[in-house]
């Protein structure tokens, strides 16, 4: 009588247990999170036709999902960040890979970063003219080299050891880019001041995966028109990229010189993690209050570890889109999530 | 009677405030300090002969001396920044300029930057190869282009536009680094793990200046051995160099990777600012905290606005020299003001 009490008793016990573990799992699944942005500038519905505006909303509707799937299957952070930057570094709309942003002597240099937050690891690779896929570069760094940041033609050598995919400079021509320099060369012969979007565009990709990493990564051609072997924040970890586990991980995009000076990537992880405040606290500060008091024009997309995102800008617009740990999809061009 | 009163109280009183006017400005004239590393490492007594070791504080202290003078006098941050780091660039004792150790390929490639806490305006150069002095190229990228870094041959073509000195690159090889690549080399070929010092030595200065400006450059050769265009932390901003009004001013050398990953300068200027703790506890707990616990060895120079001077190291030495707010002037080698 007695056993069969305590036999109940244990029964009763452990399937308390089993169904508040299966209960506690399904509640909640580990968060995961995903934001990326396809450049920011004077965006503006008069400036886009409804088809460029469908097309872009496009791409960055399917790069999203494509990332967000990824995620939920359980997929590194880092693959993540490489494969949903390498769609916008092939789609010509964007100024990273093919679509790049032309230099002052008619070519591409281009610039990509990547960083993990598990542990800092972080990769980059800068004014590199005939790799295809520059974010694979950068984390080919991270990876196989001893060191962080690789520049111009050594950085080719080595992306050749690595077996990445070379391709003809030429290859990320576009027409766009092409006529965007002659408009820039000629205001300059005139000695008027260019149309300031030819500082602008880079994508970027922020995601908290499954095991609770954050990982960052950045791809640009630079700035149309750009000399001496400029470099700007892309490239630039603490700049243009910067992810740590403790605080948050972000991506930016705007007028790199301003964001080199602000280390704003870094600053944002910073003031999060020295300050207490929110990710949208933390990014609005930098991006609305530090960056817009100086004319620093651009923004972020950033995520935190239980999967909060930001991607506040103070330019007319940023290509956008992001999916939170709620679910809540957003694919946005200009103001608030329009 | 009364007005007689009146004037001998009126005059009194303007006599006291006068005095106090002159007492405050007699008893705290606007302070100023400057500090300077010239590289972190493996220095210990037994590795040093006693000839090396009055070789380097000889230049250590009349370099500190040259910059406090200077300062003294009412030089501007920026000036005594680069004058300084001359100095030191013109010396084949450190690795900068003249000293500078030599790549994979037996060659010389240069980085360097400077920062104004004022504005935060910024420069740099990376991988350049025959500008005489790439603290001066540092400069002039920060006041006469519209970008922050530039790199390679475009640096230097930018360079000579500005008139800036150029050398054959030869002009920068010693002996002493010839070997020390011999040997670097020889120790890759026997799958050895080369002596850590081929990582260090990098000089770099900060000072406060009487107008209450901070001011921080960077000057190195890089790493022995070097390949694939590797960029160290030198050059990045917010890494290797950092100065802000709002908190400190740093420079840096070590195992430039980690300082890149660490976002070493960026973040002790940050922990100061945004904690609201010391310059010293800033720059010892990332330091000796965070990079120590990693194994990112090397150390900082950093001063704040009220003059405090602090140079902590997680190696076995730095080469470092200062004179704080109060004129206390350091020069030392290895531990504890040794």
């Amino acid at each position: 009588m007695f056993l069969r009490l305590v036999n109940r008793i244990a029964a009763t016990v452990f399937v308390a247990i089993v169904s508040l573990a299966s209960a506690l799992t399904a509640a909640e699944p580990a968060p995961i999170a995903i934001a990326l942005h396809g450049g920011a500038g004077t965006i503006t519905r008069t400036a886009i036709t409804s088809e460029q505006d469908a097309a872009y909303r496009e791409i960055l509707s399917s790069a999203i999902d494509y990332g967000h799937t990824r995620l939920l299957a359980g997929a590194d952070g880092l693959d993540v960040v490489v494969e949903v930057i390498q769609i916008m570094e092939r789609s010509p709309l964007f100024n990273a890979g093919i679509g790049a942003v032309m230099t002052w002597e008619g070519k591409h240099e281009l610039d990509a970063s990547i960083m993990t937050g598990a542990n800092l690891d972080a990769g980059a690779v800068a004014g590199v003219t005939t790799i295809a896929s520059p974010i694979a570069a950068a984390r080919a760094v991270m990876e196989h080299s001893p060191h962080v940041m690789l520049s111009g033609a050594g950085a080719e050598v080595f992306a050749r050891d690595q077996g990445l995919e070379l391709v003809d400079n030429a290859t990320f021509t576009t027409e766009r880019r092409k006529n965007a320099l002659e408009k820039y060369k000629s205001k300059v012969a005139a000695r008027l001041t260019p149309d300031k979007d030819y500082k602008y565009g880079t994508v970027g990709v922020v995601v908290l995966d499954a095991n609770g990493d954050l990982a960052a990564g950045t791809s640009t051609g630079g700035m149309t028109g750009k000399r001496w072997g400029r470099i700007g924040d892309a490239p630039i970890i603490g700049a243009g990229t910067y992810a740590n586990n403790a605080s948050c991980a972000v991506s930016a995009t705007g007028h790199g010189e301003f964001f080199i000076r602000y280390h704003v990537a870094g600053d944002i992880c910073s003031r999060m993690q020295y300050q207490g405040i929110s990710l949208t606290q933390a990014a609005d500060t930098v991006i609305n209050g530090e960056l817009a008091r100086v004319g620093g024009e651009g923004g972020v997309v950033a995520v935190d570890v239980r999967g909060n995102v930001a991607m506040p800008f103070n330019s007319e617009g940023m290509y956008r889109a992001s999916i939170d740990a709620t679910g809540h999809k957003t694919v946005a061009i200009y103001g608030i999530d329009d």
